[in-house]
């Protein structure tokens, strides 16, 4: 690989400036520390369509979507127009507008199992809230997760290990995914003290390879928690409106009993949202929840204009067929070089990665190769179609993946 | 009073239907529950200057500015300007702006002890990341707070008491605002084992008066963290970029480690931030931080222009001079009428409330009559004044309250 001092100067001197001021410059997923120094843009300066550009002016076909938020495309001009009339009307006042009543009505209508719905700012937002929900309906203590999901940066469930206490997860037990004799153990273990189990719809942890629900594993979960008066709520923040419009659950035969959202619920306005049964209405009545912005409508405009368009324009099915070109083509790529890819997670919200790469130095040469050429793949968070990348643009992604698999096999890599 | 029912229908209508498809109808801080049942209204349609437009089409000249955000006026030509160049370019993308770094290095040049900045979504992200860094940073647990203040929703913070464990708070301990005393045995109780200190820069529960420090009341405090290491937490985000553009407590003599904001940086626009002396740097560099949305450009873009105007046209004097006459017109207004008010909290977040109220009768009954008459005074909550009410519009609103005392006296109230 040649260096991309050039390439990337701006960004690298913007980097210097920030880690002045920012502490270690970016912060949290979008940490550059994850990935080879200097082998991937670290600021961007506009976007449209499938397409971005970094500060250098690099242009790159977007495959992580704002980590996932972008679902219709960058600058969609409905979803805009929609915004912008409520902004113009009003960005932050006093009471609700008549659009968070509207935008209830709908998801209520469109999320099967639900009855009502909160909005909030940030995924974490709700998923917090939803555990208290849970434990205030149950009037029990424990809540059961996967090892390695990520449900928010709260102390119960962030990913990071400073500033943490004890106490923070003293009620928060760990089985693994697919394993439901791991499940069991902690159910056997806490019958009766287990307010609620919070699980992604498919497993999707970082640095590693999607995991699908095996056969079995969610109506196994599903019936425990029905049969011991657990709440199910499932985290749909990265899958959600990508995989079923009525929630990720009907893809896999199983209902939760609250949803939470963010991400593509509106096209990258900040919004959130949880959904749940009937039976949760007075626990989640009785839940304080509040935020200085929590009212304000023109996130609320945004994401009843993208949900709405996302059912008239069946995007689902559009997010799958390009995702199974993509992930199809890259996996021929790749064979064609003689390198062995395992693509993991649905198409519509994908993952790839080198077999046998234990150190992810394939990955992470991949990664920069193809955004040297135009594209740009995360090299160890999960990918995200939206509607604007069209059967040409994958085409040309293809073509780029097809160069960088020759240069990697050049280079011995 | 006379009844409200027409004035407030198309209110009642939405509340009634929000109250089929959201748990109480409306949450949070916004909750009609805490006002008489109709006597205010419940939705907002439109909002300019420093005024808005209830859905039933009445005016209000607007004194709780969005809960606070709202610091320039609604609809601010530059700061909207500012946000929509940005959000034309980028609203959602992978990677942070070069807007990201400019307002990072204008806060921490802004806000004299700090040496970085960090940015949150909501007031709750930066309060409970700066919890976590300060334990991470002493190595130790326990958090000491005042009785009373908000600090946000989050388990070891929120009013809310729903779906809270022990542990939740098993570390949190209060003390009572200017009660030094009860300060000094929480620190005799915990010495060694005190991570930090969170404190508003002045008390303003909801239902009460506000408190100002007593004198001698922040160097106490401001002396104890020095002395043994706890970390002093200021949560600006109430009252920050009103009292002083270096911090609010540049008004009170000290200085804090960590200062969070939120409400009126971006005048609207959903921003928080975190700034932080440089000691603090190494253990907020290990605190994880992210967010859905937490990289988009549009709210830094709104968040610059608004802080750089409030320090070019010296608003923080504007909304002084703005909050006395409003309150020593008011306390006169109360007084013609034979009614004793206490003003309360600085003039620019002020609160006023009846002596010998005890039920809050008046209270509620004042400002229903009061927005009836075309301005909005929040029944148990404190007021914010913006850069956008004039002299006219006070003297305006003064007239409104003189009607409101009148009415209340001819009905015995």
């Amino acid at each position: 690989m040649d260096s991309n001092t050039d390439r990337y100067r701006r960004s690298q001197e913007l980097f210097a400036r920030a880690a002045q001021v920012i502490p270690c410059g970016i912060y949290g997923h979008a940490s550059p520390a994850a990935a080879l120094p200097g082998a991937l843009p670290y600021y961007a300066e506009r976007a449209d369509g499938c397409r971005y550009w970094d500060v250098d002016g690099n242009e790159y076909i977007d495959y992580l979507c704002g980590y996932g938020p972008v679902i219709l495309g960058h600058q969609h001009p409905v979803v805009e127009e929609a915004a912008a009339r409520q902004r113009r009307n009003a960005l932050c006042v006093n009471h609700p507008g008549p659009v968070m009543v509207e935008l209830a009505e709908y998801l209520v209508s469109l999320i099967d199992f639900s009855a009502w719905a909160v909005f909030g700012k940030n995924g974490s937002d709700m998923t917090t809230w939803c555990v208290q929900v849970a434990r205030e309906h149950t009037q029990r203590r424990k809540i059961l997760k996967v090892a390695g999901a990520y449900h928010g940066i709260d102390p119960w469930c962030t990913p990071g290990h400073a500033g943490l206490l004890d106490e923070d997860r003293a009620h928060i037990h760990d089985f693994s995914w697919n394993d439901l004799e791991s499940f069991d153990r902690l159910l056997a273990r806490h019958r009766g003290d287990i307010a609620g189990v919070i699980m992604t719809p498919f497993h999707h942890p970082a640095f590693k390879p999607s995991e699908m629900p095996a056969p079995g594993f969610w109506p196994h979960i599903e019936s425990a928690c029905r049969r011991e008066g657990m709440v199910l709520i499932l985290d749909d923040i990265r899958a959600g409106f990508r995989l079923d419009l009525r929630g990720s659950h009907a893809c896999f035969g199983f209902e939760p009993d609250l949803i939470c959202f963010c991400k593509a619920i509106a096209n990258g306005h900040a919004l959130s949202a949880a959904l749940g049964r009937k039976e949760l209405r007075v626990a989640a009545s009785r839940v304080f929840l509040s935020g200085s912005y929590w009212n304000s409508p023109p996130a609320m405009a945004a994401a009843l204009a993208c949900v709405q368009i996302l059912k008239q324009q069946e995007i689902v099915s559009t997010l799958r067929r390009s995702g199974e070109m993509l992930m199809q083509g890259l996996l021929q790529a790749g064979a064609k070089h003689g390198y062995a890819m395992l693509a993991s997670g649905p198409p519509a919200v994908p993952f790839l990665c080198f077999i046998d790469d234990p150190s992810s130095r394939r990955q992470q040469y991949f990664c920069a190769e193809v955004a040297r050429r135009g594209a740009f793949f995360h090299p160890h968070h999960n990918w995200f179609l939206s509607a604007a990348h069209t059967p040409e643009d994958i085409s040309a992604t293809l073509g780029m993946a097809d160069d960088a698999f020759a240069v990697m096999r050049n280079e011995g890599l």
